[in-house]
C-alpha cells in the first residue's frame, strides 16, 4: 500500500510555491514559480533514485529503470502548473501521486517489467497561453513545436521566450518517446462523485471541446455625445452573444456547457465604446455531433447579432479536442484495482480536459479521478480529502503495477 | 483677430508628445507624458509673459494681468491631458485656444481691465482616475481633496501618490482663487455642428451623468466539469445587465444615451468562469428626472437579474453631474461674437461632460465649441480642420474680450 501521509505532505510543500491570495496556488506555466516548483519535484525524484529527461517543450519525465531492457515505459502523470486562482490538487495530485507510486515500489522493493515514467506536462492549464494541454499536443502529435513556441499571453510574451527564460528548455525531441501505456490520476474537477458518495472514478471518456476566440470591431467613439443610433457597439455584441452561447448549451443538454472567462475591452476607458472587444467562449459536450452542433449554431447567430449591429467579427479556434474514449483494458486495471482494494467506484466522463486525451492518441490510456468538495475547481478554495488523494493514489500503484508487470 | 496658423502648430507640436499608435494620443493624466506636455505648455506661455501658479491637484493658472488690481479675473481653459487612445484636439484645442487668444492680446498690444488666467485642469478625463474632471470637481467644492488623491487606477496606484511622482503638485489651495467668468473651447465631440454645416456651437446646457461600477460576484469554477445548473455566473449576469442598459436607453430616447466602456474578468483565465466582474454604466441625458429614473431603472432591474442567477450584484457612483445651465449673458456674448465675426452658428447641449460644467457651480461660465469630423472622439481618428479651430478661437478670444473689458 501507499503512504497517505508523505503524498499528503508532498502536497502541502509544493502548495508552499506560488501561494495564491485565498489559500490555493498562482503557478502559472512558465513563470519563476513554475520552476521553483519543478526543481522541488526534481530534487524528490533525485532522492527516489529516478533518472530525468526533458524535452525541447519543457516537459519532465523522470524514469524507474524495469527489469527488461527490450519493454515501453508505462508513463504516470499530469501537470504541476496551476490557474491564475488555482487549488492545491488539480494535476499537482496526478503527479504527486505517481511519485508516491514510485516510492511505494522502493519502499516495498517491489522492480517492474516496464520501467515507469513520472510525467509533468508543461502548460496543461491552457490559462497562459492558450491551448490547454499544449506539450502533450505537440508530444501526441496534434500540434507543432513552432506553433506552441509561438503562443502568447497578454502581455505578447511567447511560449518559446518564456521557456527559454526559467531554464526548462530540455534537449529531448517532442513525441521522440514510445509509451507502452499512460495512467492519470486527477480531481474531477465536478460535483459527481461526492454527490453520488463514491471514492473512485472510473474515467472511460472525456467530452470534447472548443474555445472559440472572438474578435469583435465597433467604433471608439465617446459614451457621451454619441448618439445612440451613430453607435457601433462591440459590447453590445459581445453580451448578446454571450447569452447565445448560454441558451445553445441550454438547448443541448444534457450533455453540454457553454461559457466565458476571458475578456477584454479596448482601451477599456469608462467613457469610450470599446473599439474592439475580444472574449474566449468554452464549449463542451462528450457528443462529437452536439459540440460541433454547437459550434455552428453559435458562430452563425454571432453572425447574425454583429451584423445588425454593423459590428466586424472574426472568430479563432484557439483551442479544440474530440471526445475521447478511453483505453477499455486499462479502464478495466482501474475498476479492478478499486474493486480489490474495496473503493466504492463508477464510471465517469471527464468534464474537464487532460493531458491524458492526447497521450490517448499515442498510447492506451486512462485516467483515475477522486471526488473534490463540491465540485469546485480552477477556484483556489478547491478542496480534497486525505482519504480522497490516499484512495486515488493507491488505485493508480495497483492498476499501474498490473501494466507494468511485476 | 488670432492667428489660426501659430495655433495649429502649437496643436501639431503637444500632439508629440505622448504619440497614439494610430495617429492620436495617450497622454493620460499623472503619467510621464502628462509631465512632458504641460512643461511645453508652461515654456509657452513663459514666452508669453504669463506667470504660474499650480494647486495641490496638479491643476495650472497661467495669468496674464489686468489694468485693474481689484478685478477679479476671466478665466479660460480646458484640459491636456488624454483617453488612452485619444485624439489630439480633445481638451487640448481648448488650452491652447486660450493661449492663442492671450498670445493674440500681445501682438496687438491689447490691455484688459481683468486679468486673463490660461488653465489646463488636472485629469479631465477620467480615463485613469474615476471620475472625469476631478480637479475642477475639487475647485467646486464637489469633491473633498482626500477623495480625490485616493482615487486609484487599474494598477491601484492613487492620484495623491502619482501627482507627487510627476512633480505638479504645487502648493496653492484648491478653490481658494475666486472667479469674475469662466470660458471653454470645445471640440464639440458629436455630429450635430457637421450635419448642420455650423462653424459655431453655442453651448447653452451640458446633459447630466452617472457613472455605475457594477460589482458582480459569481464563483469561480471550472468551465468544463461545472454542470450549467451548478454555475454561479457573473459573465452571463454583466451580459443582461449590459442588455438592460441598452434597453433603457433606447427607451428614454429622445435625449438620453447609455454604454459601458470599462470592463474587467477576474480571474480572467478562458476555462474559469468569473469570479468577479466589474464594470461602468455610463448613462446621460440633460433631463434630471430622466437621468435618475434610467439609474433607478437599471439598478432594480439588474438586481433582479443577479438575483435569478444567484450572482451578488454592488453598486458603486463613480461618477456623477447634474444637468447644467450655462451662464445666459455669457452664452450671449458667445452668440454675439459668432454672429459679428460671420459665423454660422446654433444652440447645443455638450453630450460630454466639461471642466466649465464645474466651473459654472462657483462662476459664470459657458462653452464654445467647433465641429469634428463625424463626430469622431474618444477615438485617435478624432479629426477638425484648421478652419474649424480658427473659428472657435476666434470666437472665444471676442468673447473673453467683452467679459474681460478692453
Ligand atoms: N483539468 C483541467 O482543468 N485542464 C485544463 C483544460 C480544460 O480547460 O479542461
Ligand atoms: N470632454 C470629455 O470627453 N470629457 C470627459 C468626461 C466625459 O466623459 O464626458
Amino acid at each position: 500500500r501507499i503512504d497517505g501521509d508523505r503524498l499528503w505532505d508532498s502536497l502541502m510543500d509544493m502548495a508552499k510555491i506560488g501561494p495564491g491570495v485565498a489559500g490555493g496556488n498562482n503557478r502559472q506555466t512558465l513563470t519563476d514559480e513554475d520552476a521553483e516548483g519543478r526543481a522541488l519535484f526534481k530534487s524528490w525524484c533525485d532522492d527516489a533514485g529516478l533518472s530525468m529527461g526533458v524535452d525541447t517543450m519543457g516537459t519532465m519525465f523522470m524514469t524507474r529503470e524495469g527489469t527488461d531492457p527490450d519493454a515501453l515505459p508505462v508513463y504516470v502523470g499530469s501537470h504541476l502548473d496551476t490557474q491564475p486562482t488555482g487549488g492545491k490538487y488539480d494535476g499537482v495530485l496526478g503527479v504527486l501521486g505517481a511519485l508516491e507510486a514510485v516510492r511505494s515500489m522502493n519502499d516495498l522493493g517491489i522492480r517492474t517489467k516496464h520501467p515507469i515514467v513520472v510525467v509533468n506536462w508543461a502548460n496543461e492549464e491552457g490559462a497562459r497561453f492558450a491551448p490547454a494541454m499544449l506539450a502533450s499536443g505537440v508530444f501526441a502529435g496534434v500540434h507543432s513545436q513552432d506553433y506552441a513556441y509561438g503562443r502568447k499571453d497578454l502581455e505578447g510574451k511567447t511560449y518559446g521566450a518564456e521557456l527559454e527564460r526559467i531554464g526548462w528548455k530540455g534537449d529531448e525531441e517532442v513525441g521522440a518517446r514510445k509509451m507502452h501505456a499512460y495512467y492519470e490520476l486527477h480531481i474531477e474537477q465536478g460535483p459527481i462523485l461526492e454527490a453520488e458518495g463514491k471514492d473512485i472514478g472510473v474515467v472511460t471518456h472525456c467530452q470534447g471541446l472548443w474555445w472559440l476566440e472572438f474578435t469583435l470591431t465597433g467604433r471608439e467613439a465617446h459614451t457621451g455625445s454619441t448618439p445612440m443610433e451613430m453607435r457601433v457597439n462591440a459590447g453590445l455584441a459581445m453580451a448578446r452573444i454571450l447569452e447565445t452561447v448560454q441558451e445553445v448549451a441550454m438547448a443541448a443538454l444534457p450533455g453540454a456547457v457553454g461559457g466565458v472567462g476571458q475578456m477584454q475591452f479596448s482601451p477599456n476607458s469608462r467613457n469610450v465604446l470599446p473599439g474592439t472587444v475580444v472574449f474566449t467562449v468554452d464549449i463542451r459536450s462528450p457528443d462529437q455531433a452536439k459540440l460541433d452542433g454547437m459550434r455552428a449554431e453559435i458562430e452563425t447567430r454571432a453572425a447574425a447579432i454583429c451584423d445588425e449591429i454593423g459590428v466586424g467579427c472574426a472568430v479563432e479556434a484557439v483551442g479544440h479536442f474530440d471526445p475521447v474514449t478511453f483505453d477499455p483494458e486499462l479502464v478495466g486495471n482501474v475498476r479492478k484495482a478499486a474493486e480489490e482494494l474495496g473503493y466504492s467506484h463508477m464510471n465517469l466522463i471527464s468534464g474537464a480536459g487532460h493531458d491524458a486525451c492526447w497521450a490517448a492518441k499515442v498510447a492506451p490510456a486512462t485516467m483515475v479521478m477522486c471526488p473534490c468538495v463540491k465540485g469546485i475547481s480552477h477556484n483556489e478554495a478547491e478542496e480534497i480529502s486525505k482519504d480522497w488523494a490516499t484512495a486515488g493514489a493507491e488505485v493508480l500503484f495497483r492498476a499501474v503495477l498490473e501494466t507494468a508487470e511485476i
